[in-house]
Order: C-alpha cells, then sequence, then structure tokens
C-alpha cells in the first residue's frame, strides 16, 4: 500500500501530517501498519518558485506507481492565483484520469451548520462530480485582444465517453449507498439552455438509467438545485453533475455540512491500478502557516475515503468512527483558531478515538 | 407611461392581476393614473399549443413600443420544458437588448431566511447579471451523434462590449447605492478555469474600476462566492457576474431572502428608449393555478422596480414601503398556501397599506 503524500503549500502540509499520524496509527491497529509504505513529496509553490515547475517532469509517471494520493493544500501566496491549481491539481486530475469528484455530503455530530432547522439526518448526501471534462478543458481564445471588439471564447467539451462513466459510476454508488429514505440519483444540469452539451447528458443519464431500475431518477437545473440545497438539502441522496456544476455545488454543499475544516473530497480513477488523490476541500490558508489554528479534521476526513478506495473498509470506518466522537464530543468549533484545541491536539484526539 | 401585462402561464396571470392592482392604485395616489396605460399580451404556453408560437411573429415589435414589461411566468404543463422559456423569456431577453438582470437581494421585514442568525441587515446586496452573452448565445452541436464516440460543445462568447457595458452599469449603479457599510463592487468569475473568457472580464473589471475611484472592488470565484452568500452575505453590497454563474447566483441569494415568494428581478435595458421587463422569480407552479395559495408580493416587488426604471421613485418607495409593511405585520408566511390570505387578499392588503 504505497502512498504519496503531497502536503503542498502554506498549511497544507500541517494538516496533511495529521493525516499521516491517523494513516498510521490506524494501520497498526487493523494490522496492515508492514504493508504501509508513505513517500512524501515536496511539490506545490515552493518548488515553483525555485524551479518553474510545481512538480518534476516526470511527476505524473511517479505518482502512477503509488496506490493513492494524499492532497494538503495548494496555492503560495507569491505564485500568481491559478497557476499552482492548474499546474498541480488540474494536472494530476486530468493526467491520472481521475474522472470522478466524489463529494460526500454529512454533517457530522456536533459540528454546526449555517441552516435553519437542520440537523445531522437532513443533511447526507453524495456529489459526484465529472472531473475531466467540460469548461476545465481549456478549449477556447480571443480575437482583435485588447481591442474595443474584442471577443473571447470558452469551450466546453462533453464526450459519450466520459459523461457515461461518469453517470455510471453514480448510479453504481447510488445502488450501493445505504440510505433508509430510498436510492435516488438526481441529474443536476441546464438543459433549457445547454441545449446541446446537456442534451447529451440527458440522453446519456436517461439510457443508463434503464440499467439500475432500482434507483429512482430526478432532474434539477442547477440554479434550482442550489436553492433546495440550501432549503431542502434532504431531498437529495446521490447528485451527478458536470464538472463546472459540481465545482459549484460540492463547495455549496461543503459550506451547508460545517465548511473547510471538515469537508473533503477524492479525485477518483475506479478503473483496475487507477491512482486516486484526496483532499480537504479548505485552501492553503498561508496566513495560518505554523500557528497550529487550522482544523485537520477535514484531511482526516480525506483519510478516511482514501481507506476505503484502497478496499480496507474496516479501516476507513474506524477513522470515520474515531472522527465523529472528537467533533461531537470534544471540539468547540470547527472554525480555525476556535476549536479548542491546536492542530496536532485534534490529531492526538483522533489517535486516541481510534484505539 | 405604456405598460405591457405578460401574464404567462398557471399562475403567472394571478399574481400579474395583483400587479396590475398595485400599478393603478399607486399611479391614483401619485397623481399619474392619466398617464397610464396597461395592455395585456396573452402570450405564452396556451398560445403556443394553439399556434406553435409563444409570442406573435411580430412580438418583439409590439414591445418595443412599449415603456415597460410586467412578466408573471413562463412554463406550461402541456410544453416540454425548455421551449416556453427559450421562446418567450430568452428570446425577449436577447432581442430588446435587455443587457443587465437585476436581482435586489433583501431581506423584508417579517420574512423568514433558511440561514440562521441572519437578519434584514446581513441579507441586503444586489446582483447584477450580464443578460445576452455567455453559454445562453447558444452556440454548440454534436459529432457523432447517438454514437459511442459522440462529442457535444457548448460555447461561451463573450465581447468586451458586452461585458464593459454590464460592468460599467454595476459600477454605477454601487455608486449610487446607498450602502451605510461602503461601496464594494464584487466581480463573481472563475478566472482560474476559464483563462479565455473570464480573463476579458477581468481586465475590463479592472480596466473600468479606475473610472470609479469611490468604490472598492474585490474579486470571489464561483465557487466561494456561493459558500460566503450562505455563510456570510453581510460580505456583499453589489455582485457583477456572467450570466450563467449569475443565473445561479440570483437563485441562491433568491432562497436566503425568503425563496420565490418574494424575490424579484429586472431585464433591463438601461438604453434611452430601451424597454426593460420584470419579473417575480418564482416559476408558473401550475397545479396551483386558480387556488389563490400563492404569494403575489414577488410580483409586487416586481412593480416597484418597474416604477423605479420609469423614472417614478416616489411611486417606487410607496409600493416598497407597503410591500414592507405587509410582510412584517400582516402575513404569517411568505410560502404558498401558508400565508394566511389567499393572494388577492395579500393584493387587497398592499393597497390599504399604499394609502
Ligand atoms: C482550485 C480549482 C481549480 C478547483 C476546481 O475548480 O476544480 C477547486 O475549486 C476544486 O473544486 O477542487
Ligand atoms: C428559465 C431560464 C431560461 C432562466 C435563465 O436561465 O436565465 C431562469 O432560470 C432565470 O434565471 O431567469
Amino acid at each position: 500500500m504505497k502512498i504519496a503524500i503531497i502536503g503542498g503549500d502554506g498549511t497544507g502540509p500541517e494538516v496533511a501530517a495529521e493525516g499521516v499520524k491517523v494513516l498510521k496509527s490506524v494501520a497498526k491497529i487493523e494490522g496492515f501498519a508492514d504493508q504501509l509504505e508513505l513517500t512524501e513529496l515536496d511539490w506545490g509553490g515552493d518548488r515553483y518558485l525555485k524551479t518553474g515547475e510545481a512538480l518534476p517532469a516526470d511527476g505524473l509517471d511517479q505518482l502512477r506507481k503509488f496506490d493513492g494520493i494524499l492532497l494538503g493544500a495548494v496555492g503560495h501566496p507569491d505564485v500568481a492565483p491559478g497557476i499552482l491549481e492548474r499546474k498541480l491539481l488540474l494536472d494530476v486530475r486530468f493526467g491520472l484520469d481521475q474522472y470522478i469528484n466524489l463529494r460526500p455530503v454529512k454533517l457530522f455530530p456536533g459540528v454546526e451548520t449555517p441552516l435553519k432547522d437542520k440537523g445531522p439526518d437532513d443533511i447526507d448526501f453524495v456529489v459526484v462530480r465529472e472531473n475531466t471534462e467540460d469548461l476545465y478543458c481549456g478549449a477556447g481564445g480571443f480575437m482583435h485582444k485588447g481591442t474595443p471588439n474584442e471577443v473571447a471564447t470558452q469551450t466546453a467539451i462533453y464526450t459519450r465517453k466520459g459523461c457515461e462513466r461518469c453517470i455510471r459510476y453514480a448510479f453504481e454508488y447510488t445502488q450501493k449507498r445505504d440510505n433508509p429514505k430510498g436510492k435516488k440519483l438526481t441529474l443536476v444540469a441546464k438543459t433549457n439552455v445547454l441545449t446541446t452539451g446537456h442534451d447529451l447528458w440527458w440522453r446519456t443519464f436517461n439510457e443508463v438509467a434503464s440499467d439500475y431500475p432500482d434507483v429512482e431518477i430526478d432532474y434539477n437545473h442547477v440554479d434550482a438545485c442550489c436553492m433546495w440545497i440550501v432549503k431542502n438539502p434532504e431531498f437529495y441522496d446521490v447528485i451527478v453533475t458536470t464538472n463546472m456544476f459540481g465545482d459549484i455545488i460540492t463547495d455549496l454543499s461543503g459550506i451547508i455540512q460545517g465548511g473547510m475544516g471538515v469537508a473533503a473530497g477524492g479525485n477518483i480513477n475506479p478503473e483496475p491500478g487507477g491512482v486516486s488523490m484526496f483532499e480537504p476541500m479548505g485552501g492553503s490558508a498561508p496566513k495560518y502557516t505554523g500557528t497550529g489554528k487550522i482544523n485537520p479534521i477535514a484531511t482526516i476526513n480525506a483519510v478516511s475515503m482514501l481507506l476505503d478506495q484502497l478496499g480496507q473498509a474496516q479501516a476507513a470506518e474506524r477513522v470515520m468512527s474515531a472522527l465523529m466522537h472528537v467533533t461531537g464530543t470534544k471540539m468547540k468549533s470547527q472554525s480555525a483558531g476556535k476549536m479548542g484545541y491546536s492542530t496536532s491536539e485534534v490529531g492526538d484526539l483522533v489517535l486516541d478515538a481510534l484505539a
């Protein structure tokens, strides 16, 4: 079980360190410590400033040799915004064909949501975001650039293969998910306006649905979906959506489950031999670097997802239970600096709870 | 003051009727009843089912002769979704070059927000959405359609002229808006991924900003913005954004201000002689047709915006005060069927309060 740890920028390495602590501890408890092989990679902003590259030329090939990746955070105050996100995060997603972005949205015990009258039973759904196509392909250009007649384009490209594999994954996931309220998959798109691109999604969704007769299907326009996530999050079981809308919906969902301190996601290549990368939702928060104020719960959540992906369901469960014990009975808040504990103390609490 | 009333589908005509009542009443009180000329147009789903057209062939030319338009709602249960929205709503927006979609987001007194610990002082901002370009242009196509190799594209097109006129409008609006917390305009886009289309927006925003040194500027990625709208709506004064992201952000904002029952927007052509159209945010809710359960407050809110656009600031203010009196002291809820009054009774309450 070879795992790459990319701490990244700002507070990324600090939260990654807590993830590593948890990983090592649960491996010992569950008896696979001897199989666990962790490799820390110092990729990110500092490296970019020194060498002009966020990761080495053979970086993707290096990553292909691992069984999984844990990422801290990307974003350096001395690097123009957008560069590291593209060179590190997006290049890995695309290069390793991590075509699923999986975002479980769950209000953990003790965690505060900004929504009135909503509890853990109401906020418990999963977003499956397509992670390799759409407006993220980088197709676009300029004409008459810099003049009053300038025209700029940005093209979303979708393929049948690309949306079908994502939609199938979402159906399988919905089928397996143990939801007492029933199995429902909601497609979120904008078919009334994106009449070509989202027509392909719509047709594919409905065709694939016939292979999963036990899954109830639903459709929401993206604008309506954002309303329901705030007003009636309990409507949702699993959502499947395009890359761009998924970016928006996963962040919105992240805030209702308690924010950056707790939310995590996976960039998954579900194929045999595929390498997946898990990350806390928060950014690198450079101003907090070294202060011990950042919440490592999101990273520990990412570790649980990583273990699950590696087939260690029992270890994943154990980490999740420990995490929920700590949010539910120990921490004062999930906000940076208000936890009642330092970053590493929260990690220690999780270790105690693991045992 | 020639105003077209398009009741539209489902409950649209019912709420439009309350808007008309308010319009006539305030015109009498403010002394411009003799100038007011209302024309009802029976455009929408029923017409489409009979004739194949939602509006007559010379529909846009007819509309050009009015000073303003009040729209009820679009969406008929017997017409496939998307058709009427495009044929009526979008065709009017584009045909009359209503390049601003203006959405004031204000929590009226007595109205419940789904957010914890947020009151009328916290939820008080305005979204300026570009309304004629972006993914809404309809550019896109298919290759190998219906095969496993299908590729579909959808292209967002932006012009310097198109984004500059919207951004300028937003700066002017921010300058004029009386916000005790200061004048701040936030651009919402996704510059780290949409590196051509949103680069044009970014450059234009920053260039135009130098003409408005008294306006503080800020930038948010769209995903982060959706988080802040839920977590810290008080951050915002005025937001300016693209058509597609604006669609999402305005609906999200609508739900935090109390939802479909209260939120309204304007499709504005601010040029001399431009004809603007105002609408409640809610849909046509066909199942409620004729039940008197739908909330007309959103339409009355739209009437206030229409009056303001027509230069009747005092009448607009009067309608707004009456509306807030009714939400603040009379209505039990803003949800359909739970108001404590019927649709027309709520209209009557506003008439009483106008006097
Ligand atoms: C950093 C950025 C490129 C990225 C995205 O847009 O996908 C982020 O917002 C995310 O959701 O992981
Ligand atoms: C009905 C639809 C075409 C429209 C849009 O996407 O603009 C609506 O959602 C809106 O925001 O007015």
